[in-house]
Order: C-alpha cells, then sequence, then structure tokens
C-alpha cells in the first residue's frame, strides 16, 4: 500500500514563536512540525538563530529550519493571518474563550483548507505569551495536563498541537498496517467443530462440562481475533494431535473451508 | 476555583522504556509523563543512568526519575503487568491490530481503573522495539504522523501518548477559565435597541440600509459572544456619544436591564 500524501493547505498553518531563548527548542519544534506535516515557522525576535544546536535537534526537519521566517515583532508573523490561536496555560484575565486543542483543532483545519492564514503562536519559554501578544489572537488554547505540575517544554507543546491537528487530517495509517486476511464466521465455526472434536478424541471432555469448556474457548479465540493464516496453523495442528492419537495420517484430511 | 485532583489509578499505568540510550531522552520522558499525570517510569537496561543531562532535562519531575525501576529485560518491567501496549511505527509482520493513542487510551484507562497494571513500551531511540519485545505485548499502537517523514522523537512519544491518555481522563480546564458572566440574550437585545437608538441620532442611517447594517452588526457581536462587562463598556460608549451629539447627560440615562 503506498504512503498516503499529506493535504497541500497545511502549508497554510504557521508555528509562530515569539521570543524563543533556546536554540535547541527551535529545532525540536521543527523536527516536532514535520513529523505532522506542518512546514512553516516563523520566529519572532529568537535569541539565538540560526544556532548549531536548532539544526542539530532539528534532525531531518533541516529544511524548516531553513526556510524559517525570523520578524521582529509578532505583529508581522501575523499581518497576513486571519485566525491566530494563541497557546497559554495561565490563567488569563482576558475572557476570550479557553479551548483545548481538540476543540480548536477542526476549526483550524477549515480555515486552512478555506486558503485562510492561520497562525499557532507560543510565547518564550520563560513567560509565555505576554498580555500584548495575547491581544494579538482570535482564540486561546490550552493544553490540558497535571494541575500540580504543569510544565510543558515549548518543543514538547508544538508536538502536541501538530499532532492534535494531524489527527483531525483523516490521514490514515493502513499503509503501516501489516497485510492478513482476518477469519471469516465460517471458517472459526469450522475451527471450533475441529477443536470440539479433538478434546472429545484425546477424551478430554470426561472430566469436563464439554459444552462450558468449549464456551470459554469460543470466548478466547473470539477475542483474539483470528486471521485465516491463524486459523489454518491450528487447524494444522489439531490434525496433528489426531494423528498421533489415533493414527489417521492428516494429509487425507483436507482443509474443509 | 480549586485545582482538580488526578485520579489514583494513574499509578497503574507504567511507562516502559527498553534501552534507551539518550539519558537526556530518559529525563524529557519523565517531564513529559508528569505533566500529564503520570509517575511511573521503568527502564530495561537503560545506556546512562543515572545521569546528569537526565536529572537537567527532567526538570521539575526529577521525583520520577528518581523512583524510576531499572530492570535488565523487558520481562521483568512487565512481570506485574496484564496489559501492554507497544509502540512502534514500522510496519510489522506480526499482525495484532494496529490501533491509534486515541484508540486505545479508553482501554488502557479501563484497566489501569480496575486496578491492573498497565504498561505503555517505548523501543530504543534507534531500532525501537525488537521483535521478541513486540511479542511481549498485547497490544500495537502507532502514533499517526507525516507519511514522509515520521521522525519522532522518543521524549516526543512519551509527550504524545501521554497527553492522549490526559485528555481521556476528563480533568477539566475550569480553574483556569477567568471568571466572566456572558450576557444574556436579553442584555443583548437592550444593546442592539440602544446602538441602533445611536445610528439613528447619528444620521449615519441616511446613507445605509439600516435594516441591513443592524443585521451586519448583531451578527458581528453575536460571534463574538460578549460579556455583560463587556455589554456595559460598549453602552457607556454609547451613551457618551448621544450626550456629546445633543448634549444629554449620559448619567440620566440608566441602564435598562
Amino acid at each position: 500500500m503506498n504512503k498516503p500524501q499529506l493535504p497541500e493547505f497545511l502549508t497554510n498553518i504557521r508555528v509562530v514563536l515569539s521570543r524563543p531563548s533556546h536554540p535547541g527548542n527551535i529545532g525540536s519544534a521543527a523536527r516536532a512540525m514535520k513529523t505532522m506535516g506542518l512546514t512553516k515557522l516563523y520566529l519572532v525576535n529568537p535569541k539565538c538563530f540560526p544556532d548549531i544546536e536548532a539544526t542539530t535537534l532539528a534532525a531531518g526537519a533541516a529544511d524548516v529550519l531553513c526556510e524559517a521566517v525570523v520578524v521582529p515583532t509578532l505583529a508581522d508573523a501575523l499581518s497576513d493571518v486571519s485566525l491566530a490561536c494563541g497557546l497559554t496555560s495561565r490563567r488569563r484575565e482576558l475572557t476570550v474563550p479557553l479551548l483545548t486543542p481538540r476543540d480548536i483543532a477542526p476549526e483550524l483545519i477549515a480555515w486552512a483548507r478555506d486558503n485562510e492564514s492561520v497562525a499557532i503562536v507560543l510565547g518564550s519559554e520563560t513567560a509565555g505569551l505576554s498580555i500584548e501578544e495575547v491581544e494579538q489572537c482570535n482564540r486561546l488554547v490550552t493544553i490540558p495536563g497535571n494541575p500540580q505540575y504543569f510544565s510543558l517544554n515549548l518543543a514538547m507543546a508544538v508536538q502536541v498541537i501538530s499532532y492534535e491537528l494531524f489527527s483531525h487530517l483523516d490521514v490514515d495509517i493502513d499503509y503501516l498496517r501489516p497485510a492478513g486476511e482476518w477469519a471469516t464466521s465460517k471458517q472459526m465455526e469450522g475451527f471450533y467443530a475441529h477443536l470440539s472434536q479433538t478434546l472429545e478424541s484425546m477424551s478430554y471432555y470426561h472430566r469436563r462440562n464439554s459444552k462450558r469448556l468449549m464456551r470459554r474457548m469460543r470466548t478466547l479465540f473470539q477475542r483474539a481475533h483470528l486471521l485465516r493464516e491463524e486459523v489454518d496453523i491450528l487447524r494444522g495442528f489439531l490434525k496433528q494431535i489426531q494423528y498421533s492419537h489415533d493414527g489417521v495420517d492428516p494429509s487425507r484430511n483436507l482443509r474443509d473451508d
């Protein structure tokens, strides 16, 4: 199965880091973005950039760093943006409704799909967004977390938001799924009949409530959800048991499904 | 509003890092866990631990590192675990169904709530989980991401899974919400009447289709969703406009709601 392509409108979504102080965080943020298909990074007045630590931590996302746009103020980063979404974890005086990334993701994606420029704005590591920066945002987002210790690293926050956006794109992971056919009900019934017959012939039933035993066995295998190939392996095993027990050649007893 | 307490059953969920090679990742993983309320860290045969870099990057989550359990094999880390969930981003020969963190989170939480020990198992940075490690898991999970560049850092993966689990706990973020009363419909109608009357008295209507203009204004303010306090500010402003226009003292004209 081919790997799916990501939608082009993702380029309408930018991540804006305002006054980041650690170049390592810039690099990690770039990597986090790219793992989730985001590539547009804006840096407002970064303390050190470009920087070797940023490049190292960006790993395969060095292209995101190379194309990063460095601007002096948040207003510059947002000049062509129609939906700016600020990330905050502090209680704010402002009464913009406070949303979670899961709440906001569908709206951000809908705007980006409509070809509007959308920004996710994150403040500095030490103080977060200033009140003046918050005022430039249309939405405020908080990542829910441990109320007793909410010290999310800047790049981690970028990862969580990017992951949340990506999860709403409906890009499936089928290309990672191994090929394999699930057994049908009919194949399972064939297997249960075979199992029951084997238990019977081994006289295992004599010491047990046979109905109850088979019900347990069914429950177990129904829960495991067998593949067709696994049914074949198990039935091969049952045939071998019967062969060694009563001398019937298993090759004569062909699969009945 | 008080900060909510996290449920105690979270201690039934452990994060197992198998053969991690970078101590920095161990520290960042500890911090990532704690931000989402997880505290039980198991380290299978770590390359360097304890290590100063791990402690530095753990920041306020040094307690998670101090209490981390170091074991020689994955089997040791899982000996008392009843649901082990391995993280993989490679296409596997094994045909355990491949789930996303969002798919699996409710099940993990349900087991932990039932007092079963649950493990989230992550392999080494370079090679991920080995086939022998995957075989010890009951579930396989993949974090969905950019199919063209899926290079999620180990600690980032811990962050995403922990965030996803946390988001299913229904711990609300109300304690971060600023206090503020939304305006009622009646208050909004009072404001619209006042606005319309002001526009009328300023003769702004004469040059416009008044019905259409008021409809646009209503749409704008309905979308913004005003707070009661904001209605008061706007009506104060309208009164001041009327006063400077026709000399009526605004203090005589009391709020009618």
